[in-house]
């Protein structure tokens, strides 16, 4: 126990597990939550408000998780770091001996003419905007998402779930290009075509226009689409202003510097997701990802780096997964496109199989898996899974197998369990399978 | 490319696996597989033939898996290790360079009076015996199923699902004691008691009666069960008839003793499977599981270093997963019950939180987490996973874990990836809080 007072600026998902571990791991004298929000949402369940939970309420992250850490509903303005105090917009002083920065990201707004229209949304983590969209889609018919990365894909296909008539524009050739190889992101698209969304690819918005709200946009190519609705989901910015302010060390990806113990460049002051910048875990290169899986981990070792560096962030690796349109995905590590670009030579493995087993078992799908192997090391690093529900924790065996550095043997002469109902057959096993290839190629 | 000829004798699991990986691995003159089965039966699917697949014909294993493998449909009756020979009931004479015996095992038969009475059936991986359990059970209405293992409550759920009034019995104190602890026993038994299946433990038959065929069981304690039908699920024993009569060594748990590269006694003779001896992977000592997902993996190693040690076996890690009354179980490495009978210093960490995020989201189900650690090397040395259709890849989240040895300050620092639809939400992620929750402890 020492009497020491915490402070952590943000109450998404960093900022609230940052202050659930610090009350584990630390018995300190106060620990002060200061967020804006009146209530915070789950982040990753936005896109769902709108088709699957049906309405913002059933999107919020309960503050009973915060335990005894006092909440402050109040903007953080400044930082005075001589004096070790937080100033609000409310007028409050807050001292800290230590601090943890949590403030999260922007929505990016393309630089296009008349953005800032009625009936143009982006994807910001605020309860009432997210309000006003739901009552502008339950006027509308027609809606574009603009972007076909994930929060993209995900709201266009909510969006379709509710009848809507839906485009997604990609300026990319394909929509999740940055998250999975190609053939994956083509089942996803020809999932998303056969619900009946549309998918424009190749495609960017110049600008919006229409009298009052938007009604409709303009792609550099000239054509015109129709809509009354535009959603942007092209992206996150690191929130460094406060940091900024403060004097604190930026990164390259924008994100405040930090080192491998989530220590900002002043000694007091940690700082933990979106805002933070992130290294690679493969190349030790800034990395621009940003989930609310890497958030939470990385304000855990902030809230248990506190007082002293105990454990360490050995890079991001990179684990996401989706589901759209009855299709699952889960990805680690790098694709083999990115493997390619930092410069890897890599040997590939595939292997699919239905995810029960005999393949008549009632809801067996196909689960598509791919694996990624240096061949140097010989190690696997990266995976995709496509398929079924079981894809997102495929993603996460195929992570602990990366993080451990397994090589191709390694991998395909894993311990795995199997049943009829919940995996493929042991003798299809797709990592197992897929693994094997790999290391008869090395 | 030689010209070797490899002979497998089995082709169930074990079989079919060694057939296939010895055609990936290797170039050989050729493959033989010799099996008295004219259809071999996905092993673990058994179970669900009389509920959920309704017919043993949508259980076999396809042939086609065997590719170039010429296929003798005989029964093998002696080795000649001298003159290097198989000789079958058919009276053919083959000769084998490598040969890799994957004879399997047969049920536990228990030795009561009168165990060999009509209607009592045992699960016998033979089509014909199968249909006519299915008979059977089409006349019965009251069904005993004797043994509360995975076998037994599978057996005992699905007939359930056909309508009859099914009893399981078992001599434990729970069902699935052997596989996982109490608590999930428990929870696996009140699913299965409310979905109307009576659940009777520490309960021994000790006798079958009826005229003609079965119409009661006696127990040890006196008591009386009506009945139409029995099905014994007590286990299995290796079949190493044939090994013993060629004078292969066997082991301890009555297995045909191999090394770490799936060897016997006689190195031109490899084996895998449920008839070959397995060793801890924790401890080293004899091992007494039989799994379909253990007998592929030994097979694969048999097929692989059949002309040189390739790749080794470092013992049987224990990797299950059923799902029974809607409750989905998976496990790896050891139980905590186990963990302290091999004299382990155990710390648990227990982790819940439903496996979609928000808790909204249609089919969300609660998922509990036991994480089993070793005090003195801090590692992980076992898991147990009890919720929905996840749990079974969760198992193998966790047996790549213990696999690499990870301690509880690394899975608590795991790096996973999160999904509404898909997983627990990053701030409860369950393998990560229950690490974290013994490395507290430790």
């Amino acid at each position: 126990m020492n009497d020491a007072k915490v402070v952590i600026i943000g109450g998404s998902a960093a900022g609230t597990e940052a202050a659930i571990v610090a009350q584990r791991h630390h018995k300190v004298g106060k620990i002060t939550v200061i967020r804006k929000e009146e209530r915070v949402l789950v982040p990753c369940g936005i896109p769902y408000i709108y088709g699957t939970l049906g309405a913002v309420d059933k999107n919020v992250i309960p503050d009973a998780l915060l335990g005894n850490a006092e909440l402050v509903i109040d903007e953080a303005t400044s930082v005075d770091r001589k004096s070790q105090t937080v100033t609000t917009a409310g007028g409050k002083t807050i001292a800290y001996d230590k601090l943890i920065i949590a403030t999260g990201s922007f929505p990016v707004i393309p630089r296009i003419p008349r953005v800032d229209m009625d009936n143009v949304f982006s994807v910001k983590k605020d309860i009432k905007y997210l309000q006003g969209l739901e009552k502008a889609l339950s006027g509308a018919k027609n809606v574009v998402v603009i972007g076909g990365g994930f929060i993209g894909v995900e709201f266009a296909d909510e969006c379709g779930k509710r009848g809507l008539n839906v485009t997604i524009v990609e300026m990319l050739p394909h929509c999740l290009l940055l998250a999975c190889d190609e053939e994956f992101c083509t089942t996803v698209e020809n999932a998303l075509k056969e619900r009946g969304t549309k998918v424009l690819t190749n495609k960017t918005a110049q600008s919006i226009g229409g009298a009052g709200k938007v009604e409709y946009i303009e792609f550099s190519d000239g054509e015109r689409l129709e809509t009354d609705l535009v959603i942007l989901g092209i992206g996150a910015v690191p929130n460094t202003e406060l940091a900024q302010k403060a004097g604190l060390a930026i990164g390259e990806q924008r994100g405040i510097k930090v080192d491998e113990y989530m220590r900002t460049s002043d000694p007091n002051i940690l700082t933990a997701g979106d805002c933070a910048e992130k290294v690679s875990f493969f190349t030790g290169k800034p990395s621009g990802l940003r989930l609310a899986s890497i958030a939470t981990r990385e304000a855990r070792l902030a809230a248990i780096n506190l007082f002293e560096p105990r454990r360490k962030n050995e890079g991001t690796l990179g684990v996401f997964a989706t589901s759209v349109a009855d299709v699952s995905i889960g990805v680690a590590g790098l694709t083999e496109r990115a493997a390619r670009q930092e410069g890897f030579d890599t040997v590939i493995g595939e292997a699919a199989a239905v995810d029960k087993h005999p393949g008549g078992m009632p809801g067996a799908k196909q689960l598509q898996t791919k694996l990624i192997f240096d061949r140097k090391s010989e190690r696997l690093i990266g995976g995709e899974a496509c398929g079924g529900m079981t894809a997102g924790e495929i993603a996460n065996i195929m992570a602990t197998a990366v993080a451990n550095k397994m090589t191709a043997d390694q991998v395909a002469n894993m311990q795995v369990g199997t049943h009829p109902a919940l995996t493929a057959s042991p003798i299809v096993y797709q990592l197992v399978n897929a693994a094997e290839q790999a290391f008869l190629k090395m």
